[in-house]
């Protein structure tokens, strides 16, 4: 099947990105777009992310092949509900969030019978709302689908390729591992960034001054995400909270057999954990999903 | 007082780009340098280091004004007993060391009578070896100095001035002091990038090739850092104990209470926890110790 035509629901990061990224790779795709937010419509229209800004979500899906919902996964199920009945038969519906067990589940409740697949870009930045979209985003990073048992292949494919003409690379795996996997990649490491960085702030004996002050040695480098969205992570803690305390354990139990190691002055404990971390980096490095150059390879993603 | 000529010993990192840096800013002084491996040794000579590299360390100090002991917290006592006896009047002994205590502790007993003066500047990398350093590593970093409170005025000076004309804005506290804020400000980063990269590599349903294809969802900005070098990392945890168990502790606190606010669904908790978070990310970039940009300003740092 060919797409002819994709609707976007939530034109922020995600969504103003899927526009772009058509609109540079696609160039014979038409795009309609809606937002809840008036302003984020208009800026949506001013920056182009979208062929056509729609007035609402119903008239935005009308001619759609592919439906993508682009919201925090918390409004999901609210934003599908506002184009029950405007769905063209054979329809795609998909979506981006961060956790795809929940997130399934609530579309096919607020649309029974659409042929519904998951998916997932595994890009982002921490910023958010209408000026963060870039075509680039999705260039050389992965994409997972998490498609149903009853997905019709024909679909499928349409929708691959359609993550693959963006740039991305496309892995299947099934809802239920994705967001094991996710809370591990993901998940876990925002919430630690996000709780160090409450820890930090909230000192009496070191001054927020002096921690911005000396963030170089280390701290900084959790900061960039724990300035993230606060919807988007409220929503994504919430719809993958088994998976994501479930990690939470295994890294407090971690964490506890290196402070012991710490407090009896165990080095070679320390000295073998650390060793073993190292060899990761060098594999994320080797993958192309970071990069040992001064700027991590950022430079290739922007023009 | 004037330098002439500075000595390091240890040619990683720090003492590799204190080398370079002293050769690009201060042209006028004289550099020596010893390491106790000789394929480092080679190496520094290759790169040009120091003007002459040392054969002892007793060889290297012996016409220096300034000596800066840049090898690992935990080797300090031992690399400065090899000096006893050759160290010129009126020198100034200093180190680069990333926790203070127990430093200026190890010093004074290795050198009785020397002029102490422990400084730490704030600037590195996740690369260690003679290969690593760079003249601009210190360049718009702070660099801590912990003057003793028997400090010589013209003494101490003299290594503010040295410090600045590497390019660091130097800041003076007291050693406890130092420690504390560093605990929270690097030593807590690194321990937590090392557990979290170790339990996501010891998962068994999720494998260590898909941490690493995923690691673009938050997990590689950690994997960075805890690919620090483990000798380093080991003798600052032990010799930082105290303050590291201390702030540790907090963490632990705070991230229990998320996991709560994740277990009984209170996305308000959340919702305020991680946009109070979002105000120190914006201090650390206004104050330019981290960069809003794509490649995080790094591009400024290399020529
Ligand atoms: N950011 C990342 O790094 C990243 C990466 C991969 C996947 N994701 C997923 O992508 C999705 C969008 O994230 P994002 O970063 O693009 O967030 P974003 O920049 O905040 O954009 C989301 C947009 O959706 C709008 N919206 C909310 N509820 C809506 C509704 N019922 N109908 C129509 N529009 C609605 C929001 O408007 P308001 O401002 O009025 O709320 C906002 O403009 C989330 O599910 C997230 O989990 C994010
Ligand atoms: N890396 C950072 O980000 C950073 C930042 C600020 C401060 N610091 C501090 O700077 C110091 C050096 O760190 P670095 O990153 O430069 O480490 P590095 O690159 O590993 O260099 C340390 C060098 O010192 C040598 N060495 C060890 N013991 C010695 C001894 N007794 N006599 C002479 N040389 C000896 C080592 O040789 P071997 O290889 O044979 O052990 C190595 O070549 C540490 O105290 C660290 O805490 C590091």
């Amino acid at each position: 099947m060919t797409l002819r035509s994709v609707a976007i629901i939530g034109l922020g990061l995600l969504g103003g990105s899927i526009g772009l990224a058509v609109r540079e790779f696609l160039p014979g795709v038409a795009t309609t777009g809606y937002d809840r937010d008036g302003a984020t419509r208009a800026r949506a229209a001013e920056r182009g992310l979208v062929g056509q800004v729609c007035a609402s979500a119903a008239e935005a899906v009308r001619e759609a092949d592919l439906v993508i919902f682009c919201v925090p996964v918390g409004a999901m199920g609210e934003a599908a509900r506002e184009v029950v009945g405007s769905l063209k038969p054979g329809v795609i519906v998909s979506d981006v969030g961060s956790s795809k067990q929940t997130v399934a589940r609530e579309l096919a409740e607020a649309l029974p019978g659409a042929a519904i697949i998951p998916a997932h870009p595994v890009a982002g930045t921490e910023n958010s709302g209408p000026d963060a979209g870039f075509a680039a985003l999705f260039r050389n990073r992965w994409c997972i689908i998490t498609p149903p048992d009853d997905c019709s292949p024909l679909q499928l494919t349409a929708l691959v390729q359609f993550w693959e003409a963006l740039g991305a690379n496309v892995e299947l795996m099934s809802a239920q591992h994705h967001d094991l996997v996710l809370a591990v990649t993901s998940h876990l490491p925002h919430l630690i960034a996000y709780t160090i960085v409450g820890t930090a702030s909230d000192l009496e004996e070191v001054t927020q001054g002096e921690v911005i002050k000396y963030s170089a040695g280390g701290f900084r480098d959790f900061t960039r995400i724990a300035a993230s969205d606060p919807t988007m992570w409220r929503d994504v803690f919430l719809s993958n909270k088994e998976a994501v305390l479930e990690m939470l354990q295994r890294f407090t139990e971690d964490l506890t057999a290196l402070q012991r190691a710490i407090r009896v002055g165990d080095g070679q404990q320390l000295f073998d954990h650390f060793t073993r971390t190292r060899a990761i980096r060098r594999g994320i490095i080797e993958q192309g999903q970071d990069d040992a150059r001064p700027d991590f390879g950022r430079s290739d993603h922007i023009s």
